[in-house]
C-alpha cells in the first residue's frame, strides 16, 4: 500500500502520467507561482498594501507549506526516479540538481528570518521569493530547448560579451579624457564614463549623459556606429545557432523514399 | 438570371476573376479603406476639422452603405464558396471566419452607438473604426505567408517573451529596492519600476527614468547588457523561420529519388 | 582615326581596359566626387565658407566642366556599347537609363537657376549636388550585389514595413486617447501622436514626447515589445536574403569528385 | 645547457606544452594584463588615487620589466620558432607580426616619456597602457575564429557602412535645411547636424537634438524609419556568416562521393 501511494506520488509530482489528477496538480502549482510572482510585485504599491495587506501574510504561509510538501514530496519519492536508482548518494544528487536547488531557494526566504534577524538582510531574502519564477521552467519544454541552443552557442557569445567589454573600456576612456575637462561633474572618471559608455552601446541613450565637445562628438559618433557590431554578433549567432537546430531536427526525421522504400534520409 | 448574377457578384467579391470589373472593386475597396483610415487620423486635427468636417459625416455614411452592401454580399454568395458548400452551419462558420469577424468590425462601430448611448464608449467605438485597416490583409498574399511563418515559430516566441517578462520582473525588482530611497517619486513601486524596466531592454531610453544611485547604475548596466538578448532571440528566431521558408519552397521545386529515380519532391 | 579615339573614350569611361589611364581616370572621377560632397556639407560651416569661400565657386564650375564633359562623352560613344547596338532609340534608351539619370542629377542643379531664378528652388536645387554620392555606385560591385538582395526581398520587406504602418497608426491613435487630455500640448492630435509613434517604434526614444499616464504607460509599453518586431522581421528577412546569396553562389560554383571525374554539384 | 633553456623558454612563452610551469606563467600574464588594465580605469576615480596613488607607480615598474622580460625572451627565442626557422629577417619578421607589435605597444607608454617630455603627450601615452587589453587575443581561439569571420565579410560590411555613411550624409544635409532657421543654435551646420543624424541612425537618440518643426519631424521620421536597414542591413551579414561558418565546419566533418564511394570531404 505505501509503495503504491509512492508511487502515485512521484507520478504526479514529475508529470510522468496524463491523469487528471496529476494536470491538476501541476495547474496549481503553476497558478499558484504566478499569484506569489504577482504578491512580490504589488505588496510594494502602497495603495495595494494597505487594503489587501492583511492577505498577504496567510497567503505566504499557505504558499509556503505547499512548496515545502513538495519539496519534501520530492526527497521522499527520489529513490523511484530511475535517474538516481541504484546510485550511491543518490539524495544529496538530488538535492544538488539544478530544479532542486531552485526549489530550496524558493522556500528558503521564508525560513531563513528564523535564523538570521538583520531587517536588511530580511529585505533582501524577500526579493528572493522571486526566484519562484524559475520553478515554471520545469513546465516548459521549448524553454529547455532555448537553454541548449544557448550552452552550444556559450563559447561565441563569451566572445561576444569580451569584444563588447573591451569597447566598453576604451569607449569610456576616450570619453573621459575627451569630456573630463569640458564636465568635470558628469565625466569625473572612467569607471563613472563607464555608465556612458554602456548606455550608448546599447543604444539606450536616456540623455543624461552626452558628450559636448567637439572631440567627444566625434569619439561618441565612432562608438555609436561600433556600436551596432554590439547588436548584430550576438543575432548572428542566435540566428545560425536557430537555423541549426532547425536543420538538426530535419535531418533526425528520417526520411524514406515512397517508391522504393530505401533510406533517403538527409539528401 | 439570379444564379447568373450570384456568380457574378461572387466572382468580384472573392476576386477570382481578371476581368476590369473585378480588379475595379478591389481597387475601390482599397481606396475607400485608405481613405477611412486617413479620415480617422485627420479628423483628430483641430484645423482639419474645422475646415473639412462637413465632409467626414456623409463619407462615414457613404462608407458604411459601401461596407455594409459588401458584408451583406458575401454573407449571400456564401453557398457559391467551394469551402462552404455541402457543409452544415455554412452562414454560422462564414459569419465566424476570421476575415469576415473583422468585416463586422468595420461596420459595425456606426450601429453601436444606436443601441448604447454612453458618450465615453461611443468614442472608443470610433476609434474601432481603424480595424477596417485590417480589411487590406485580405488583398495581401505575403501578408498572409508572414502570419505563417509566425504560427510555426509562435512556441519559440511565447519563450522568448516570457524571457522578456521574467527579465523584466527581476530588473524592475532590483531596480526598485537600489533606487526607491534615492528617488521615491520615480521608483514608487516595482509596478511603477516595470515601465523604467520595459523603456530599458526594449532600449528606447526616453530618459524620464533612470537610476542615479551607484547601486542603481550597475544593475542598471547589467540589465541594459542582458537587453541585448531581447533583440537577439527573436530576430535569431525570425531570421531561422525565413531560411527554413525559402529552403521548403526551393525543395518543393523538384526532386528525385537517387535510388529509383522517383519523384520525391516535398517528401 | 576619329573611330580609334572613340573606342578608347568608351573604353576609358566604361572602365572596359585595364590601363594606367583608365584607372587614373577613375580615380580622378572618385575624388572629384568625394570632393564635391565634403564641399557641399562644408560650406554650411560658417568659419569655412568666410576663409575658403572664394574658392568654392571656381571649384564648382571645374566640376561642372568635368561631369558635363563625362555625360558628353558617355552620350558620343554610345554605339560602341554592346548593350545599345543595334537598338532602335540608342540615345534615348541610355538618356533614360537609371546610372545617366544619376549623371543627370548631379550636372542639372548648376544650370537650372539660369533658368528658375526663385531663390528658394535654387537653395533646394543645391541640396541636389548631394547625388553626386550616387555617380560612385558605378564602380562599386558589392554595393550592386546588395542591391539585387533588396530587390529579390522587396515584397517581404513591403510587407514589413507595411505592418509597422498599420502598428504606428494604431499605437498612435491609441496614446492620442490616452494622453490628449494630460498633454495636450503635446499628443494634440493622432498625426502629432505619430511622431511619438516612430521614435518609439524605432527605439531611439528622444524624450520630447512620452506618456505620463497610467493608461498611455501600458500602452506605451505594449508599444515597445511590439516594436521588438519591427527590428526582427527585416532582419531575419535580411539574413536568409544574405544565407541564400552565400549557397546560390557555392552550389553554382560546379564541383566534381576528384577521384573519378564526376559532377557532384550540390551534393 | 642553453639550448635546453632556450627550447624551455620558448616552449612556456608559446604555451606549446601543457605542464604546470608553461600554464602558470599564462595565468600569471592573463592576470598582470587584467590588473593593469583595472588600475589604468580606476586611477582616474579620485578616492582611489589618494589611498592607493603610491602602490600604482611601483606596480607599473613591476609590470614593465615582466612585459619587457617577456617581450626580449620571445626575441631571444625567436630561432625556434618554426614560422620564422630558414628564413631571411626572422627577427624583423618576428618584431612586425601583429602580435608582437602589441606587445612592444604595452610597454612602450612607460619608455616614451624619458625621450618626449610634453605633458599633453605623455596624457595620451598614459592611454595606450589600455594596449595590453589586446595581449590577451593571444590566448582566445575563438576570438581569432570572429576574426576570420569579420575577415571573410569585410566586403558586404564595408557596403553596409558606406550605406550608413551615404544615409548619414543625406539625413543631416535635409535635416539642417529643414530646422536651421527654427533651431539656430542647435543645427548650425552640415557637419553639426550629423551628431543627429548619427545619434538618430543607430537609435541611441539621447534628447540632445531633435527636429521641433513639421518638416523636420517628418524627416526625422524617414530617417528613423531608414534606420532599421542600418541595423537589419549588418546583422544579416553576420548571420550568414556564421551560419556559413557552422555549414562549413560540419562539411568538413567526411564525406563520400555516391558515385565511386571514395572520400570527398571539404570539396
Amino acid at each position: 500500500m505505501v509503495s503504491s501511494i509512492l508511487q502515485r506520488t512521484y507520478e504526479i509530482l514529475e508529470g510522468t502520467t496524463n491523469d487528471k489528477l496529476a494536470k491538476g496538480f501541476q495547474i496549481f502549482i503553476i497558478s499558484l507561482i504566478s499569484v506569489n510572482v504577482l504578491v512580490v510585485i504589488i505588496e510594494t504599491e502602497e495603495s495595494v498594501l494597505d487594503e489587501y495587506g492583511y492577505f498577504f501574510t496567510p497567503f505566504e504561509v499557505f504558499s509556503i507549506i505547499v512548496f515545502t510538501g513538495e519539496y519534501a514530496g520530492r526527497l521522499i519519492v527520489c529513490k523511484l526516479n530511475p535517474k538516481y536508482q541504484n546510485k550511491k548518494f543518490a539524495l544529496l544528487r538530488l538535492v544538488f540538481s539544478p530544479m532542486m536547488l531552485v526549489d530550496l531557494a524558493a522556500i528558503l526566504p521564508f525560513f531563513l528570518p528564523f535564523i538570521v534577524t538583520d531587517v536588511r538582510f530580511i529585505r533582501i531574502i524577500r526579493l528572493l521569493r522571486l526566484f519562484r519564477l524559475f520553478k515554471l521552467a520545469r513546465y516548459s519544454e521549448p524553454m529547455q530547448t532555448l537553454g541548449e541552443v544557448f550552452k552550444s552557442k556559450a563559447g561565441d557569445l563569451a566572445v561576444a560579451f569580451f569584444i563588447l567589454f573591451i569597447v566598453l573600456i576604451f569607449a569610456s576612456s576616450l570619453m573621459y579624457h575627451a569630456e573630463h575637462q569640458a564636465q568635470p561633474e558628469v565625466f569625473s572618471s572612467i569607471p563613472t564614463s563607464m555608465w556612458w559608455g554602456v548606455i550608448t552601446l546599447t543604444t539606450i541613450g536616456y540623455g543624461d549623459v552626452y558628450p559636448i565637445t567637439l572631440a567627444g562628438k566625434i569619439i561618441g559618433a565612432g562608438v555609436a556606429i561600433l556600436g551596432i557590431a554590439v547588436y548584430a554578433i550576438p543575432t548572428g549567432i542566435m540566428a545560425s545557432a536557430f537555423t541549426e537546430e532547425l536543420r538538426r531536427r530535419r535531418e533526425t526525421e528520417n526520411k524514406k523514399c515512397p517508391h522504393c522504400g530505401k533510406d533517403i534520409t538527409g539528401i
